[in-house]
């Protein structure tokens, strides 16, 4: 298999989209914006989906499913939210086709337009407090901590696999509370729960912070973010998670009685991940030979390619591999054993390098007189020679190592691609030269902010929730500012 | 907790739809024909979809995901699939909504129709098999083994929870294959798997059979599937699997070059189960106490209820039952110890009755005092107090029992509620007082079958696989039959 992948420094773009398609995670379908995650893609989206449906239950949340569609009339009850997402988004107007009267084929039925147009969801808040009006009815009922596993549609313009497409898997959280400060601390919580599967599975290092009011979710109080960093120094929005103060409680008229007896409004958050974060995982770590996995979300963790000349040989390989593999899955490490006769070893070798296989052995005659096997590693692209009677003890241990490199390796090009600066010239140099995060100082004014992005394409990503106080000036209007906030051009 | 709950033999259609609203289950929502699945009702959904998952992934299918739209000429392509599936469906006609000139609210932008409808899928053949038609090029493609687990929606003018809805989800598997030989036998090993899990997990005993030419799938040669018995006598088709011939891959034009060198059309077959398994394993084994769950389902297996006075006698008995707890949990039994202090004993025994939780254990002053448990079953409603010490395997071997007790139960109700009959009279006199499956001879013509339901409202639910061979004169017409097939009122 010949990769015929463009380098990253060629064209990042198109690395990216020839990646996509080459290691079989995606590709575009008949339906405008609308992308088929292919076998590949999808098992790692599962390990995905495993590890966070995890944590979200450890921290107490139920899944539930509430309806793809949504009447208008219910974006209209919150009014900013109205103007975030009623816009472009799928319309249903009629539910039935009949045969054409020429014969031409089959249309739409005119007789059976809706009476209310239905939205495809493009997020669930309007339907679930809808719902929530009937569940909630003391403080007893509180919280109510739900999430919900469900694909969602954006009508995009320009899209691409993964980043931005007009439908795309999700969870959505939607929690209700007795009070403003445990609301707070629940938004707070799963971008912390975002942060740690980031780091941990997905080798992804993350800014934790806050955004901006007109970065907001729309209808939030607070957004909370994790923002990663893209080796072409672009910025990548992972995970957002909402405080809603009581903005769809007060829209959809949803009150508890308090132990005192008192009707109040309850107090609300939202938060969610998408398959956005496929796109994440591949322009962390990927190279110009392919994908590269974390092993903790690698499909196949471990790949044994024979090589051998005759089907003799292919058995002798085969009746050594057998308590090798057996001996793997007992620990829990996936592994395949690739024997098929229509492919080369070097083909295979491309093949698993370009899926990112993160370890990769191989066994020929050699080994076998010498009781070894070859031992490669994906990151590193090194090999070395393993004595059989350590290979599963070294395999395991360098699958943690792996994962490790991985995260350490995206840390430092994250650390050294945050850029404080102090004017806006040094600014524009900065974004324009190096890329990556530049820190900086703003006035906090909706203007100053938008008057940046215009100029330079740059938003600002976030305000860390881990930022010093610092006296210094705006490095557009030179007015006081007390904190720096990260900028970057976005995904 | 009061229940409430009407009786079936009142009204079985009240006390099915009271018992989903009571127990938690799923509602109606906002959305016409849509339901709300609530979190109980979505953890029992999300124990088939792990059995369910398993057992695919065990005979080689990997998950993918395909657009929620398809445009709608796809279903122009296979006339007999047009006809079935693009009528009753949801159309998407534009992609944007913008606020009204005279300020009313938002309206559907007249600028944003689309040049193609878009429907939103009521099952993908369709764009799967346009999709395919890129990836299958060689033998070495084949069999290509995919499943997708998704929303669908068909337009229903009368819904009932879980039974008939207009969104509802499910699985929907799509394989192809180089001969006719290898998509049968994947259409066959599809029912088979639907059967085990109906009888292993859900308890629920079901008849695998072959539907007659006027009750196939649009599109198929031949539907296999697994029909239940509901408590009413009513039959429940619970899964079906479907030989597609070349029909999808002629009108999608998907071809494969064979070992020969010769183009191939490719062989197809498609499966699939539903949220509608709720329906069926809440009509198997409930009673008019409430939900009955099988413990392989169940996602509270066992419930431990203190009953006490004051909050030292409630210490006392946490202290007793945390070692419990902790075993039953590394045993992977899923246990909740409910110590509200809002509520009485009597409510949550009633709470959890209704809740069809399998096991209940209670533990009072005397059970301190005497070192033991009451354990009592809801399958049976029975009671009886075990030894502290010997309360762990107790239980572990219980939830065997009652697993076991239901599918003996449901088979025995199932085995009498097949009725041989020899005559149109028997016929309608055993359909209309006694219900269930009616096994009889029919001439196998499709004017028959159409006659009798219209007359009965009795559908033929399937030719039976394991049919014996046996000469008959057809109940309706008398012509020669040399099987009988099962009739029956369906859901």
């Amino acid at each position: 298999m010949s990769k015929n992948l463009t380098k990253r420094s060629e064209d990042y773009s198109k690395w990216y989209n020839e990646l996509v398609g080459k290691a079989d995670l995606a590709e575009n379908s008949g339906v405008r914006g609308c992308m088929v995650i292919k076998p590949y893609g999808y098992a790692i989206w599962e390990k995905m989906q495993a590890a966070l449906d995890h944590m979200f239950k450890e921290t107490g949340h139920e899944n539930a499913y509430f309806p793809l569609f949504i009447p208008k009339s219910y974006f209209s009850k919150e009014a900013s939210h109205v103007d975030g997402f009623a816009k472009e988004c799928a319309v249903v107007t009629h539910y039935r086709l009949k045969n054409a009267e020429d014969g031409s084929g089959v249309i739409v039925d005119p007789d059976a337009k809706l009476e209310e147009e239905l939205i495809v969801r493009p997020t669930s808040e309007t339907i679930i407090w809808d719902t929530y009006r009937k569940w909630i009815q003391s403080y007893r009922d509180l919280p109510l901590l739900i999430n919900q596993w469900a694909n969602v549609v954006r009508w995009e313009m320009r899209t691409r696999l993964f980043l931005r497409t007009s439908e795309f898997l999700w969870q959505e959280g939607h929690t209700a509370h007795a009070t403003k400060e445990e609301a707070i601390a629940e938004a707070e919580q799963m971008m912390e729960v975002y942060a740690t599967f980031a780091q941990e599975f997905m080798a992804v290092p993350v800014i934790k912070g806050l955004k901006t009011e007109s970065e907001r979710f729309a209808g939030a109080l607070e957004t909370y973010c994790i923002e990663a960093m893209m080796q072409d120094g672009k910025a990548l929005q992972a995970g957002t998670s909402h405080f809603l103060g009581q903005n769809f409680a007060k829209a959809f008229d949803v009150t508890y009685a308090s132990k005192e007896g008192k009707q109040e409004h309850v107090w609300a958050t939202s938060w969610g991940v998408s398959t956005r974060l496929m796109g994440a995982l591949i322009m962390t770590h990927s190279d110009d030979n392919g994908l590269v996995l974390p092993p903790k979300l690698a499909p196949i963790q471990v790949v044994i390619v024979p090589i051998y000349k005759g089907i003799e040989q292919l058995d002798t390989i085969a009746e050594k591999v057998a308590p090798l593999v057996a001996a793997l899955k007992s620990k829990g490490i996936s592994v395949k054993f690739d024997q098929r006769d229509t492919h080369k070893p070097g083909f295979k070798f491309n093949e698993y390098e370009l899926k990112g296989v993160p370890v990769r052995l191989a066994i020929g005659q050699r080994d076998l007189d010498n009781n070894t096997f070859e031992v490669a590693r994906r990151d590193t692209l090194t090999k070395e020679t393993v004595a059989s009677d350590q290979v599963v003890g070294h395999i395991e241990q360098l699958l943690a190592v792996i994962q490790d490199n991985l995260y350490q390796r995206a840390l430092e090009f994250r650390d050294t691609h945050i850029t404080p600066v102090d004017t806006y010239e040094e600014f524009k140099t900065v974004l324009n030269e190096k890329g990556g995060f530049v820190s900086a100082h703003w006035d906090g004014t909706i203007e100053t902010e938008a008057k940046i992005k215009d100029a330079t394409k740059a938003s600002i990503r976030c305000i860390p929730i881990d930022v010093k106080e610092e006296q210094g000036r705006c490095i557009l209007t030179g007015k006081p500012s007390s904190k720096r906030v990260l900028f970057a051009k976005a995904y």
